[in-house]
């Protein structure tokens, strides 16, 4: 993610993005099972393969910023955040699969269930998911059971059927039918946006925020949330797959609704930039604190520009 | 489960078993989304297809059973062994698909996958993963966090790689490559014990078990965990589909190493009472106390005899 357009609102963000990056590699290598001979040696291979190395990792880069708005520790961020960068990844390996999205790349690499086939890919993201939360629910996370517990509970939420789950489900509905711009509304702030709002909650409850800090902070996330995704469009619609590291123009390959084939793209991207500036102005309450989050939502404008 | 046999160790099973089974039927329906018109409405039908009314709902009897043992209410160690079961459902509905075990035929009706297709059956099970969590992270399911916290590890650890999945993962192997004895006990305790062993340990964890106690339940898990899965190696040997409720036979058509291929129907038979009988020696120090898990252990036995 880091590059071009690193600096955004006056924060560099580069040097953040790689260094936030190592970590959160380095925190799943501790975490993951070890690959090796047999076959749960393969799956651990598999587990590793679909999460190391790749991968922007904007949502421990948020839930590390969000913490920070409280001095939260990093290192206490940087695990919720690799919990999270876990069911993302789980997310993306189950999209992938041939009865979903098919996509055979992802991250440049072939997809998890091209490499691996399709009964291992499954069962890779059978078992990052209870990774995720093993990992929230430990006391090496946070020494307060009641944060683990909190924390253990936004991501169920997020991860599931009124959250990324159930975004998915419109996600594929709108391959066969026609979606009003309410839905797709709806479709993406299930997808993605319920996991990058859990991020900035994690902050919060890590921080124990009041709730006009917390209720900052969600309408921000909310933004984000749609920021991210008309970016992500945009890039299916202009980007080329060498650079995206995923196949391109799939959506209007499928006829798929996205607010770029309802706006276009340069309204979209008027829109995407609208949002990005609503979403900064969310954060006044944290005053310069809140100035990485707010070069983020920039920075994801800029990166589809 | 009731019928026959249900009266095991001058315990009678079957009113409890009918008791606990309609008690999480009711906590599933509460818990599950409900279904409706549209994608999300559709999910929701599947999610409920897939868990409600069927199953023997052998993992909350167990929880309520342990649970028992040291004045656990009984509404509580319900709520923890509907979240068992939630994860009990979504590894079957994962394990009969096509490319995985490829069953038509669950609880005596059609797979998760052949009723609502290959795309929604995943999604299904992604979606009952996070519920579990969300459940036993809940304040309602219990005030005390840390015990939240512990059960969410607890039931991570055993449906992840070192548990549940790990266990699929050799599964799978078993159908492609030979497995000595030690491979196929590994196999059969990952797969179903975990889950068994982790119903006993969240009895433990509400009740504030000492740590001989918990060490006693943990021996009389690991037992049972191995009875329960000769017992139903016998019923794929020697039952017919429409008692069992799933396709039969297959092990010997897939040349796959159980217990019952390598030591015979009447060793293994033998073997499982021996088992059985073991496991209810493990619980001598909780006395009376104990009847009903001796019971349990006598009737998953009797079940396929």
């Amino acid at each position: 993610m880091p590059g071009k357009n690193a600096v955004a609102g006056g924060v560099d963000l580069a040097d953040a993005f790689a260094r936030i990056s190592d970590a959160v590699d380095k925190a799943l290598d501790e975490v993951l099972p070890p690959a090796g001979p047999g076959p749960e040696g393969r799956l651990a291979e598999a587990m590793r393969y679909a999460t190391l190395a790749g991968g922007k990792r904007l949502r421990p880069f948020l839930v590390v910023s969000a913490g920070g708005l409280f001095e939260v520790p990093e290192a206490v961020s940087l695990r919720v955040g690799t919990a999270v960068e876990l069911i993302h990844s789980y997310s993306l390996i189950h999209d992938d699969l041939p009865c979903m999205d098919d996509d055979a790349v992802r991250r440049g690499k072939p997809s998890c269930h091209v490499a691996f086939g399709e009964a291992l890919a499954i069962l890779v993201g059978d078992a990052l998911m209870p990774l995720a939360f093993e990992l929230l629910s430990d006391t090496v996370t946070h020494p307060d059971a009641a944060v683990r517990a909190a924390l253990v509970s936004g991501l169920a939420v997020a991860a599931g059927a009124r959250g990324m789950v159930g975004g998915q489900v419109l996600d594929l509905a709108a391959e066969s039918m026609a979606l009003d711009t309410g839905t797709v509304a709806r479709l993406e702030r299930l997808k993605t946006g319920a996991l990058i709002a859990f991020c900035c909650d994690a902050g919060a409850i890590l921080g124990h925020a009041q709730d006009a800090e917390r209720r900052a902070l969600a309408a921000y996330a909310h933004d984000l949330g749609l920021v991210y995704q008309v970016a992500d469009d945009l890039l299916d619609a202009e980007g080329d797959a060498a650079s995206v590291g995923k196949a391109v123009h799939k959506d209007a390959m499928r006829g798929k609704a996205t607010f770029v084939s309802m706006l276009g793209v340069d309204k979209a991207r008027q829109q995407a930039r609208r949002l990005a500036n609503q979403a900064a102005g969310h954060l006044e309450i944290f005053g310069p604190r809140g100035d990485t989050l707010r070069a983020l939502a920039r920075f994801v404008v800029e990166r589809a520009s």
